[in-house]
């Protein structure tokens, strides 16, 4: 998922879960789904090709290409209908890591742990430098290393991002939090975007990103021979971002290395003592330009019912992943569970009502662009409103994406009169974990570009594992942290919410629709 | 610390640490210390000197070469008498990485997370090779393998060692565990061997040491480009251990490298699934054949009442570390603790009647060496119980060895006439959370070999913080993971009771001679 930046917002709403009512559910039907998703599982073999066998996802990347190639033609071989590549619009660079290799020379050898920072250009071979640190905030502070820096390994002298705990790195769901889940009452805010542009922290945040990108330039046009950049992270797990821009027409950077926080402080440390440090690295990446389009995987098990069928039930989760590792917690997990409860259904012989179409995005972690855009192209412009034909026609997207934690409940994102239908959607569940439905709203993720042209979006609420302290966005999500079970329970219960959305009599109800958002739009 | 192999064994006993009566402390000299020790504390300059400056010190390498020459440098500018490297015997060949890079090159790019095992070769430049899966347990398994092994890079097919918890890292005593400890009545074995040598446990071992050793050998002969065999730890957490033999005459064997166990489980689930694996290797390894005798670093204070100052009271820990971090919590911690006892006690003008002496041992990590060859050299042989004239003047060996963490009383080491006094020295730090004396053993460490021979050898308390989990062995024994308030705590604790031992009319009492141990010695 994208990184959220803004916590659930409660507010007081006269809508209590615990009112919520039944809903006949097909008991047997919930039964067959059960048989084959917790039974006859194929989500660690999805996960496999997914992660292990195609690579790091990164939008517009070679492993992404392979992965979606993949999710087709498994599609196709499972016997799903219209499987393809969709273009959602231009996306931009593609980019991968094809050498990473940095060391410490001197005063004693020992090689780094360190990933380049997405889209920024390698060392053009193998290099050696001493270590220099730079302390900047500003611009005008740069005025004074103005030709010193060629060929330097530089160095900002910034404090560790991240502090020993003495918590566990990986934790579920507590009955206690998941019943104040359950009680929470909100008027919620659509979170369309992060910060309020007007606000303090949005200012600061455009001044460092402001400093941040013509730094690159900065260095680049210095001739730094590579930037040391400080992860967070520790023990070895090094969490990752983009060091320049995707777009085509992105200035050049200097090469930049993510660092792990003991290698950086380390090399901190010993010059800020007057010990000098030589570097050696050899970092190759590669641009890809020759297709600048975004592409979203998608299939479908069509409707059969002659008035229902032009309606759809859609599930997805994002596709891309970062580049330091195989994405397995962002998102391969939700996309193999999402390809696994296609899976069941077709399995189990499942002849919908309405069609079911499963979509895996790209670029969300660049802003949600692959889900924006197929919303842009079927649904409606949030900016303006203007709404298209299908937007009336599509029941409710539901979307996973908070890693490999099994399924406890859903968030209805504020829609108050979905809450009864998914209590009783939940409610063959309950021996798996899975009970909660809250009126609040999660943040980060690709069902927020469909409330934003009113159609019901829908998170899952999962357990965290330790997808905030290891996995998300590092070089250590890796297929290792996925967890069987909880993929198998949470591809069995989104099958049966969408067998239940899919044969259900009326279409998931709405919120009211939402106004157009000039300012921001996506 | 070696690696602990006995757990303590508590077996009921008359003595409780609830009886221990009070003994004359002089306060305004704790007083002294306190404000030396924690006030104006040279503890985190001397780690740092250790580690971050010194580099990885594995035994007989030259980063252990570094800290010996600057800890004897140090001590003299501290105004240490007799500070210098002493010899304890021969050790064997130095080693230490000088190139380590390794990468997945097919099915895409993927630099791995991996560390030379210690005393292995490199791969004589770089080099690329198939990856191919090795099912053996034994060296029969080992003859289909026979003519098919040049040139590749073999892994073996084993399970993930360490299992996803949902614990924390890092962790306190708690007030029920050190009661517990408190409470604790036994009558120690001397933990002078991890197993006895009769039990199946031990024949195991000796089978797996034997396929092992041999297995080396073998894979060399075969022309093995690259053995990669899987770590423990978890989230780039590498712990490390040694793949051959650093005596001088030891066979050759195959490069090998630890590799994480994301990365060893991914190589091994792609070639299991029938996905081909390239990887690209170049690591180059130093062995040091020059000097092979071992080294302590030794330094006083001496003793200046005239019936008193031929007695000694010792302090230790052992300096060196294992080769892919800087050792910071195993055990520039206890280095840097017991230097910095020192200078607070040389700085606050302590004239001690007694001569105080400390000891940074070497080549602990390969069977406390340092600290038994001193031993040997200067107070008897375990195996004989021969004993010489300076065993009867050693009043107390302190060992500091179990990580960075702040000390919370002391084991007695089944010394149970010395708890009362240990009580007394520990009161004026109950507000420092050091309180608890327990008549239990703890193993694993050089006061073993003072122990050995009949001298009162002690272990402090710690608390463990992540010592188990990540840092213990690792590649992430970093300054980063010193606590710099626990080490000061410790370092004026350990001063306190340096001083009160040099004072004491009496020497601390000794438990009964032990008996002599020809058939293992230490």
């Amino acid at each position: 998922m994208k990184r959220k930046l803004l916590f659930s917002c409660l507010l007081s709403a006269g809508i209590s879960a615990r009112l919520f009512a039944q809903e006949a559910v097909d008991q047997a039907m919930v039964q067959k789904i059960r048989e084959e998703g917790l039974n006859h599982s194929k989500v660690m073999e999805t996960a496999f090709y997914l992660t292990d066998v195609s690579g790091p996802r990164l939008a517009g990347s070679p492993g992404l290409k392979r992965a979606q190639n993949w999710a087709v033609e498994q599609l196709k071989t499972w016997g799903m209908s219209n499987a393809k590549l969709e273009s959602w619009g231009k996306f931009g660079k593609g980019w991968e890591v094809q050498k990473n290799y940095a060391a410490i020379t001197v005063p004693y050898y020992h090689a780094i742990i360190a990933i380049p920072k997405a889209w920024t250009p390698g060392t053009g071979g193998a290099i050696k430098g001493d270590v220099m640190v730079i302390k900047a905030d500003s611009l005008p502070d740069l005025d004074k290393y103005k030709g010193k820096l060629a060929g330097k390994i530089v160095i900002f002298d910034t404090k560790p991002l991240t502090e020993r705990t003495f918590k566990a790195d990986a934790a579920r769901y507590t009955d206690e939090e998941l019943d104040k889940m359950e009680k929470a009452t909100m008027a919620p805010a659509r979170q369309r975007n992060a910060f309020d542009p007007n606000s303090p922290q949005f200012a600061a945040m455009r001044k460092l990103r402001a400093f941040r990108a013509t730094l690159g330039t900065f260095l680049q046009a210095e001739k730094v021979a590579l930037l040391l950049s400080q992860a967070r992270g520790t023990d070895g797990t090094v969490f990752t971002t983009n060091g320049a821009s995707y777009a085509d027409t992105a200035k050049a950077v200097a090469p930049e290395l993510e660092t792990s926080s003991e290698d950086y402080q380390r090399i901190l440390r010993l010059v800020n003592a007057g010990k000098p440090v030589q570097m050696e690295a050899d970092i190759k990446t590669q641009f890809f330009t020759d297709d600048l389009q975004g592409y979203d995987v998608v299939g479908e098990i069509p409707g059969t019912d002659k008035k229902l069928k032009d309606q759809v039930v859609m599930i997805g989760g994002h596709l891309d992943s970062w580049h330091a590792a195989t994405g397995a917690t962002d998102n391969a997990a939700g996309s193999a569970v999402m390809l696994e409860a296609m899976r069941i259904l077709k399995t189990i012989g499942f002849k919908p009502k309405r069609t079911i179409r499963i979509a895996l995005w790209s670029s969300e972690e660049q802003g949600l662009f692959g889900s924006r855009g197929y919303v842009l192209n079927h649904f409606g412009d949030p900016k303006t409103m203007e709404l298209k034909p299908e937007q009336a026609k599509l029941s409710a997207y539901y979307n996973l994406d908070n890693g490999t934690g099994k399924i406890r409940g859903i968030y209805l994102q504020g829609d108050s009169a979905a809450g009864p239908i998914f209590k009783s959607y939940l409610e063959p569940f309950k021996d798996l974990g899975a009970t909660t439905v809250t009126i609040s709203n999660t943040g980060g993720t690709d069902h927020q570009s469909f409330d934003a042209v009113g159609i019901p979006g829908f998170q899952f609420i999962q357990d965290a594992i330790d997808y905030g302290s290891r996995t998300h966005h590092s070089n250590q999500d890796t297929y290792d942290r996925l967890v069987e079970d909880d993929l198998k329970q949470a591809a069995t219960i989104v099958a049966s919410f969408v067998y239940n959305t899919a044969q259900r009599e009326q279409m998931i109800p709405r919120k009211e629709l939402p106004k157009p958002q000039p300012a921001r739009g996506f």
